[in-house]
């Protein structure tokens, strides 16, 4: 293999790929960047059986073939190359490959490319396309609720159903639950149920980032996902197992409905969240006043201090006051677009509804926690 | 005490002082910050016992006083406090200061303000006055010499001495030195010799970031050393110990210089230093070839692989090939401001020096490594 590529595109293409590069890798090959270049083309990718990536680049083609390199050091080494062009030449006496750029001359031994493990472009079940800024959103309004303890793989992961022209993404760590729904202009043709790690759902809202809307082709499978854009193609298995039956967990109806500015009610949890953190439970108490029409946000430590903050609201209902962890709630306000919001509560101990105003395609429910005082 | 200040200028405050607060502290009070307020003025302090920073801004004092906080949540809080001012207030009964800023409203424990140790403002037995700028590059050019090995402590600072108009920094780890004077406009009355820590140095160049040139006093004692400069004083004990006699390792005259361009040899040795750091000793070898009018800069790592970059250079003497470890160069070349520099040579195995051309007041002087090949 020998070609010539543009730096900036080479180390644009690394930095994608070497994502899905294994940090541990179970075999050395894992720890590899893989090239193949064919036609005027370099595809180059990363794969650690869990994830795999490819990126493609145009360049010139001396000699097609294929190699595969230890990944660190081929991105250091071209981050600081001195020419605005790069050439990789495959020494195959030698099993070297040769980096030269300026007056830059690299070599790194390279691996056995025969062997490494290519990421596979399967046909899949069913096949959707949707726009990058539709499934960025999807995904950035679920994939905070999931959990982060791997010792319950499950929800670790975002449950994802199609159902013809229908896509659902939900999230769960158990206490709190976010629910997005999309209708697709171009219905898929079937059904399928997934649970799609976390992992990959944030790495594609990252490389989403266009400022023209593109389409991004999803394609389906029963123990895997694949994302196809521009010049860009992900794949990630699927996480095993039955997600739990959410719907059963959104309250039909509420008893109170509070109204509030989503930014200042989002900063002043915020600031009341700096005590509620330095404590183990990370509590906030928010006392919902209907008379007064505010809401007072509150949290001790006995430790450190306290924090309270009065934000005004229009409250529909009874007064009530509710404890929640404090994350669960800047979490979702985090993630909130719309300038109002609606709080719907029941009882202290019972769940309530977060609602972005004007967004019903989005649910977030979170369950509030006991307090002693 | 109560006051009312500027959340900017107290953020400021607690941003510089904080950097003193100690991390592990030997007592609870030495975790804290110390605020005093007295006149116009409120002085914030950090304090571990090794440096200690003050930090002076205006403010409306409605009852002057003292108060300890625990500097970790106070910084925090005010980051994130809402309004443009704030307000400070002790709250005797319950030992409480109370934070308030728009509709956001803390209280933090205190600590005992009377047991605080606060930052003493000595006297000295040798004082003189220098331009920031001035000081910040002699600083600079030197501490990036000093060992970070803290079972030798002696090395970790930088030797200072003052000797009536005559200003001399010098680092070393043992393998390399960096010695760097200047003659002050308006001589000390007296001579001194101290070792500097490290830590002080490199804060007090951060801190010395002025546009305009300033002054800075200093007040040097038998164990400390204090910089006094606008709204700031910083503080630090001295390192204990007799630093070596460094002008000794200064070679008088060398047999080859090679005459360089900065920047090229600059670059080149950083990205073959990307080879030389994949391997235990980080080595790289330097062949300044007479003949050729270059130096080639290479190194090889049997498990990685190999870099070679040939740079112009113009030479005086004979040919030499040389072996150094590659941070020692690199960490020099970083501190280089002048266009060309000048490598002075005698033997493979006898220390180099790096001079940067038209500045006598900077002397570098490294030692070659012995390489197998």
């Amino acid at each position: 293999m020998k070609i010539i590529c543009a730096k900036n595109e080479l180390l644009g293409a690394l930095r994608f790929v070497s994502k899905a590069v294994a940090v541990k890798p179970q075999t050395p090959l894992l720890s590899a960047i893989y090239l193949k270049a064919e036609g005027d083309t370099v595809e180059l990718q990363g794969n650690n059986n869990e994830i795999g990536f490819t990126y493609s680049i145009k360049a010139d083609i001396e000699t097609p073939g294929h190699i595969a390199l230890t990944g660190r050091y081929f991105q250091e080494i071209v981050t600081k190359l001195p020419g605005e062009e790069v050439t990789l030449a495959y020494d195959r006496e030698n099993k070297l490959v040769r980096i030269t750029s300026g007056s830059a001359d690299f070599h790194l031994l390279s691996m056995d490319a025969n062997a490494y493990p290519t990421v596979q472009q399967f046909e899949g079940n069913l096949q959707f396309t949707i726009k990058d800024n539709v499934l960025r959103d999807l995904i950035r309004k679920t994939t905070f609720a999931c959990s982060t303890d791997q010792s319950r793989p499950l929800f670790t992961g975002c449950s994802v159903q199609v159902d013809h022209s229908h896509l659902l993404f939900a999230a769960t760590n158990t206490h709190r639950l976010a629910v997005n729904t999309y209708v697709l202009p171009e219905e898929a043709a079937g059904s399928i149920l997934m649970i799609v790690p976390a992992r990959i759902l944030l790495e594609l809202k990252q490389a989403l980032s266009s400022e023209i809307p593109i389409d991004v082709q999803v394609t389906c499978s029963y123990n895997s996902i694949s994302f196809r854009f521009e010049n860009v193609f992900m794949t990630s298995r699927l996480l095993e197992g039955m997600f739990p039956d959410f719907k059963r967990v959104i309250p039909p109806d509420f008893i109170t409905k509070v109204h509030l500015n989503t930014e200042l009610f989002r900063a002043a949890v915020e600031r009341v969240s700096l005590i509620a953190r330095s404590s183990e439970y990370n509590i906030i108490k928010l006392a919902f006043d209907a008379e007064a029409g505010s809401v007072l946000i509150s949290s001790t430590n006995q430790e450190v201090g306290g924090a309270e903050e009065k934000v005004p609201c229009r409250m529909e209902g009874p007064s009530i006051t509710i404890a929640f962890n404090a994350l669960y709630i800047g979490d979702a306000l985090k993630n909130f677009d719309s300038e109002d919001m609606t709080f719907c509560l029941n009882q202290p101990l019972t769940a309530a509804r977060l609602i972005e105003d004007g967004r019903d395609e989005f649910t977030y429910v979170v369950t509030p926690v006991r307090t002693a005082h």
